[in-house]
């Protein structure tokens, strides 16, 4: 038995997108019960020169929605970054679900040792498939992800670890 | 071609927590440029019902231990938790880099199907090798080095994702 990439990678992003959309879901009724516009926590930061939360979302979708197409072969999409609520976010991540539960298993294995070219910085750079899951891909989406949650959680948004993690 | 399930275990944890240790080296250093005791950075929270900044660090540093010697059916050595400087949350580092280097990747491929049971809130629950890594060990991981970042990042210290990344 091994591990296939698609099984490390597709399923990995729709469990932790699920769980950020219950992490936002919980922000929006924080927002809403305190009187809070939802701009205000939409771009919070946690340092003047960091991207705000909601950049982080769309950020973490982005890595889903990218990773997913590299690994598979196929051009990225680009979608702007247009959301200005939690139900925009909310639909963000939606679309980004549905557009990578269109893969299949067999369009992604056996892609490990396929060279995949990415801008990073602005310099092309070439990682195997694998690579570019596990040390690009990975890293970069669970960034993402935990500042996202991390700047709620900073702003008193009622969330717990269990809440990132899907066990609450 | 697969990926084997200690290429996605030892090298991931290798590679971000070397990264930690880059990003620990910088708020050592900005501490000791703006005269900081390195407890202020240490003891750091988001939120006074989160854990601070060192905590953050030992709990990465348990979950690619902890993982790495569950993967491989092996019972998880307990190191107290007696760290009070970045020196030390660097050999933290160190130590668990060298624990993990030790395991061979016979020891972990083939485990993907295994039951592992780890008490999760007080309550054990059970999930297959491959499940574990990728959807209880990756995640805490990573929610516990990126909180640790953030951390840093918040109080001022001069860190990028790049650092995160190990690009820097």
């Amino acid at each position: 038995m091994t591990i296939s990439l698609y099984s490390a990678s597709v399923p990995v992003f729709q469990a932790n997108l699920k769980n950020l959309k219950g992490v936002l879901a919980k922000a929006a009724a924080f927002a809403a019960a305190k009187k809070i516009d939802e701009s205000v926590l939409l771009s919070a930061r946690l340092a003047p020169d960091m991207l705000p939360m909601g950049r982080q979302v769309q950020i973490a979708c982005d890595f889903a929605k990218g990773g997913t197409a590299r690994l598979a072969g196929l051009d990225v999409p680009k979608w702007e970054d247009t959301e200005k609520s939690f139900a925009d976010m909310a639909a963000r991540i939606d679309k980004t679900i549905a557009y990578i539960s269109d893969f299949t298993p067999a369009q992604i294995d056996g892609q490990e040792e396929r060279d995949i070219t990415i801008p990073v910085g602005g310099t092309p750079m070439t990682f195997k498939g694998q690579h570019y899951l596990l040390l690009v891909v990975m890293p970069n989406f669970y960034f993402h992800m935990t500042t996202a949650y991390a700047l709620l959680r900073h702003n008193g948004v009622e969330i717990g670890k269990g809440d990132f993690l899907g066990r609450s």
